[in-house]
């Protein structure tokens, strides 16, 4: 026993009935994540570890550093840091160097929060064009199917609440990728980066589904990977569905199964 | 109707029994804030406006930056920027200046999320004295009814999941302050920052419960203003309970009346 009165490992839980009992805990791990680029530190952000290639890439096409035609030749660990493993380098295809411009970032900076070191949400607007097709729709029967899919592919743990998921599906319902993370903004941008590195950007007959509540920067990175249409679990923020608006995305809030909302570009939900 | 089928304001919901209608839209504002100290600007952040000189006089103190015995002097808006409600302007008592040393942030860079612009988590830890009082205590009956609380004093969106709360109590289980934001981060910063304008840090009587989930971000916010007992209405990360237990702060998770479980420090918890 520690100090604390709670060993390595434990915590006490108090029960339905009021009683209190010594468990094992299952808690989400958080480390920070430094993803370099050559010699170049991008941005650090706080993750779970696992499928750090893919949150690097995706981190790296949601900011527009990497676009969606380049080609990552190698990722690394470096050979002497102490935390090592909390460390990413990725080398671009011949020795292709990252410009970083005003409105991107310097230095250590980020919590994968898409606004990092940027001077406006008008700078980052510019980055990627509305997306063009609107011929990619989905049927409310599948839609609403959506939730149930997710968190048929989340672990134990991340139904209850612990951890945050995004998924990325096709018209028929089909999931593409799904992944976790502690932060929503990494969720998904290791799925956007599994597709990255599967080379299959954009992903414009896709639909990204999170678990949680659609901020700007959610809408943003799907906006990055060519996604038309983003639905959430939860809330949208007015910004999310302004910048939705602008960018050609439909925006599907509060997906509840039967309810849901849908804020913007309606015509690519079927409704009849 | 605009071209996308949904008209300013309006949204289109799907109800219970599969009828779609035309409703008004009820969105969480999410602008960015721009915090300068004098003519530095030190991040902006993704916050729902209001509040701000909270949240700003918050991040600062969370930031080490404002110490708690430091005064602010005043806060204004730049008068000839453009966004000015989205800029706010800090200067301290008698012209003292910031100091960012290296593991503070320079230029505009983040999304409060505790951790841009550091070099290690060894680096924010060192910010910070572990709290040093454990006389502080509190009894199941009164910490079981914080949830219904905080869910009192928020507003109805919050209630949806639209919003996140974040509430400073004492051991009797009153409020002190109550404060809601879009960001995890900036509802807390903004409960932080009104006790710091009020004098009352540090708050070493005190309980701070927020409505999501318990990063190591919200411990160490919890921290800077001397708060001994952090509780989070969803999971904690494994660096949140690593930084609580360093830390000597007690961290409650999954508060779900009458279930709960207490992750590290049980000692200021009256069990029986």
């Amino acid at each position: 026993m520690k100090a604390d009165g709670i060993g390595p490992g434990q915590i006490i839980r108090r029960k339905q009935n009021g009683a209190l009992e010594y468990q094992h805990d299952e808690l989400t791990v958080e480390e920070p994540l430094e993803i370099r680029v050559g010699n170049k530190t991008v941005a650090t952000t706080m993750r779970t570890p696992g499928h750090d290639e893919e949150l690097a890439a995706g981190f790296l096409v949601s900011e527009g550093i990497v676009k969606l035609g380049d080609r990552i030749q190698k990722f690394s660990r470096p050979k002497s840091a102490r935390n090592r493993e909390n460390i990413i380098v990725l080398d671009l295809e011949r020795g292709k160097k990252v410009k970083l411009n005003s409105t991107q970032r310097f230095g250590t900076i980020s919590s994968s929060c898409g606004l990092c070191g940027k001077e406006s949400i008008a700078a980052i607007r510019q980055n990627f064009p509305p997306i063009r097709s609107t011929s990619f729709r989905i049927d409310i029967e599948t839609l609403i199917s959506l939730p149930a899919k997710l968190r048929d592919k989340q672990s134990d743990f991340a139904r209850t609440g612990g951890i945050h998921a995004a998924g990325i599906f096709d018209a028929r319902g089909d999931a593409l990728i799904v992944r976790e993370d502690i932060g929503r903004h990494n969720a998904v941008d290791k799925a956007v980066g599994r597709a990255f590195l599967d080379r299959k950007l954009p992903l414009d007959r896709h639909l990204l589904l999170v678990s949680g509540r659609a901020s700007f920067e959610i809408v943003q990175k799907a906006l990055a990977a060519g996604i038309p249409i983003v639905a959430s679990v939860s809330a949208p923020s007015s910004l999310a569905v302004e910048f939705a608006r602008e960018s050609n995305q439909t925006l599907v809030g509060f997906l509840r199964p039967p309810q849901f909302n849908i804020y913007s570009h309606v015509e690519r939900v079927i409704l009849d």
